[in-house]
């Protein structure tokens, strides 16, 4: 049985892949094996897929962005689906997660993962329980055997990443309705677990053959991202007994993966008020022994449809400096609609905003570099490196040419009051007489 | 000679404008004549204006936010203004600043001061310099004592705040020149107090004849917005000895201008990274006696020009839970160009998620509510309920309707997956088979 990565990490081995991926971000190969042996980094990077851009996530190294795409059955098309990897990886998505659910879903995953640069994620339980639904059966009909397949399925395909909601079980389910929570559970692979869970009055085959899972991702050394299947979906059920059991489990789960040779990191939340962040940060840091964290938003208001982008800006970037180490963007079409292009290319901007702010909040060495070239551009009028520096260059040139100034060394909002200009006459004119 | 707002305050009378500040916002109105009576609130509201909605900002109140609005000479409309007045009151905004700075800044805002329901914010000073650059003359050659008469001109305009740059002292300038920032001075009001005071060799008018200003302030019952005219324009001039100099010294005017009778804001940065935005707050607090603390940002990285409003959406939700009490809004256009109507409107709507976000992580009473609204909405599918409690109800509703679903209970992200309806089978058809 061949090593996987974890295991040849622990062997004191730092293999080109691991170079690769530490070179990407500047830091010492030693550190990216270190972590992978602890577990406190993974290393996406199936044994089949070798992507141009294998990527480590972890503590110490640069936040990370996840951009979704994927289509639904009401709206399927391969090609989006190839448009939408383009923009997400022009605009600096570290992963992508494909998470078509229509009937198409194999050629668009198989399209996907022969494109992507980046390293690949799935729910593979998506397409089992579509097409089980798509053929007019019942949730509870889906064979256990068949999940299991699914899995295997996705990691053959070169998946470097699967998200799997082992931790749904029938305790952290009672706690959940002994909650009374609002909104229920709103993962997809959470409710439909429950669903089946619930009518079969069995436990999660995801929880009980987890034996079974480990086996097939370790053939692939394809990565766990052990999914939070019953996160919260509106503040008022945020940190509640369910979430938080759920965690405990997933971080038991964690660590027979890892003494197994496979890679995990672990989901979170979800929608949560600023001042619960820090302590979910911290709490699955402590309970998952440093694993490294995987959260979509947190989205910290729920009245701002249209806007989730930067409701989840606000909560990852407090979640990234608090330790958090992958963000997965939200785009302005959630809670609303599937996701299009220009959706992908605004959620990941957004992401890599907070990502970054968090960064330099962290005080990673070299963070603030690129934020420094940009005031020394804006100190010299330098347009055109303000837009190289920019996250989004087209979009800052676009909005600077909508309205133009008489005079094209300011901006249209000060124009002839421009402050940096009148600095430098008084400040730098003023030096020069001195 | 009339009391005035803090001086009816202090001899234990509520007002009617008061009451009906307080009434805004369901809170006792003896808390907000306390609070202006020891300083931590102020009432936007000259005595002159009689606006329909007097806005209370300040310590144990809703966050509040500003909508900058104003042409340049470069694009100036008296329509384009008052269409956004129409839309920064439309999307929620508590306060406008009328920011012109071309030649018809006169019918600007005296037309915004008519219209305007909402108190109204000026900074006289782009005025002067504005009039006097575009005749041809320099910086310097402005009279201080025209200064003092647009501060009473705009007063008699019907302002009900005032930004005035009182803390841009010789020492501050010369703590400034002698950090050697990046960006210089990057307020408006500051770099041309800057180049007036380095040139002639003076202090600043509005720092050396504060007595004067306290007087006309008086007289209309209008309200001091201490300046920071030497907030940091990037990362890393963030929390230098100049910012914090010209803080200590607003500290000390606002104790002055509370002793005559007068009130008093106090702003603040600016480009902060995440992790210094906490002790920018609480030294504030500490500094300016609990003064309300009024911030433009924080833009927490420097290289989003385009995606600005979100940069500072991130550090105005921190700085609003750490204590911050009114968020000036950052639109798309800001580093890029004068923003537009639908500047404003993003803008305005995304300021008002982070000031929404602060509130609920401050454990205000009630700030949950409408979140918790949306979440049975969202239970139920209420689509129509949705939007009416979105901050954004009309993008809400159009994205949605972008790519509708072929079943129109759900949304086109999840199609027949969708995780509520799901959870509601799994869960409440479970409850009523027990």
């Amino acid at each position: 049985m061949a090593a996987t990565i974890i295991e040849k990490a622990r062997s004191g081995e730092i293999t080109e892949r691991m170079t690769l991926a530490a070179a990407a971000e500047c830091v010492d190969p030693h550190l990216v094996r270190d972590g992978i042996a602890s577990g406190t980094i993974v290393l996406l990077d199936s044994a089949i897929s070798r992507r141009k851009r294998p990527c480590a996530v972890g503590s110490g190294l640069v936040v990370k962005v996840n951009a979704n795409i994927g289509s639904s059955a009401d709206l399927e098309s391969v090609e989006a689906e190839l448009a939408k990897l383009d923009a997400a990886v022009a605009y600096g998505a570290d992963t992508v997660m494909d998470l078509s659910t229509g009937p198409a879903w194999r050629e668009i995953l198989g399209r996907i993962s022969s494109k992507s640069p980046v390293p690949l994620g799935t729910v593979p339980l998506y397409q089992v329980f579509g097409e089980h639904i798509a053929a007019g059966r019942e949730v509870p009909e889906v064979p256990a055997e068949r999940m299991l397949e699914a899995v295997e399925e996705h990691c053959a395909a070169g998946v470097d990443f699967l998200t799997l909601h082992c931790g749904v079980t029938r305790r952290a389910l009672g706690l959940l309705k002994a909650e009374g929570r609002k909104l229920g559970i709103v993962s997809r692979g959470g409710s439909l677990l429950a669903e089946w869970m619930e009518k079969r009055g069995e436990e999660n085959p995801l929880f009980s053959r987890f034996d079974d899972l480990i086996e097939i991702l370790r053939r692939y050394d394809a990565a766990f991202s052990l999914g939070d299947g019953l996160r919260p979906g509106c503040l008022a059920d945020a940190s509640d007994r369910a979430q938080i059991e759920e965690l405990i489990t997933l971080g038991e789960l964690q660590q027979r993966a890892l003494g197994a040779g496979v890679q995990v990191m672990i989901e979170g939340p979800g929608h949560v008020p600023m001042d619960q962040i820090e302590h979910n940060i911290r709490l699955q840091k402590r309970i998952c022994h440093g694993a490294p964290f995987y959260v979509l938003g947190p989205i910290v208001t729920d009245i701002a449809p249209g806007y989730d982008h930067i409701t989840s800006a606000i909560g990852g970037a407090m979640a990234a400096w608090f330790g958090a180490d992958f963000l997965c963007y939200v785009t302005p079409a959630e809670h609303l609609r599937l996701p299009d292009v220009e959706d992908v290319r605004v959620g990941t901007v957004t992401a890599r905003i907070a990502a970054h702010a968090a960064d330099i909040a962290r005080g990673r060495p070299g963070s603030r570099d690129r934020d420094d070239a940009m005031a020394k551009a804006r100190h010299d009028f330098d347009w055109e490196t303000q837009f190289a520096l920019a996250l989004d260059p087209q979009k800052a040139c676009d909005e600077r040419r909508r309205a133009m100034p008489s005079d094209e060394d300011v901006c249209s909002m000060c124009g002839r009051l421009c402050a940096v200009r009148t600095s430098r006459r008084a400040l730098e004119e003023g030096e020069a007489q001195d």
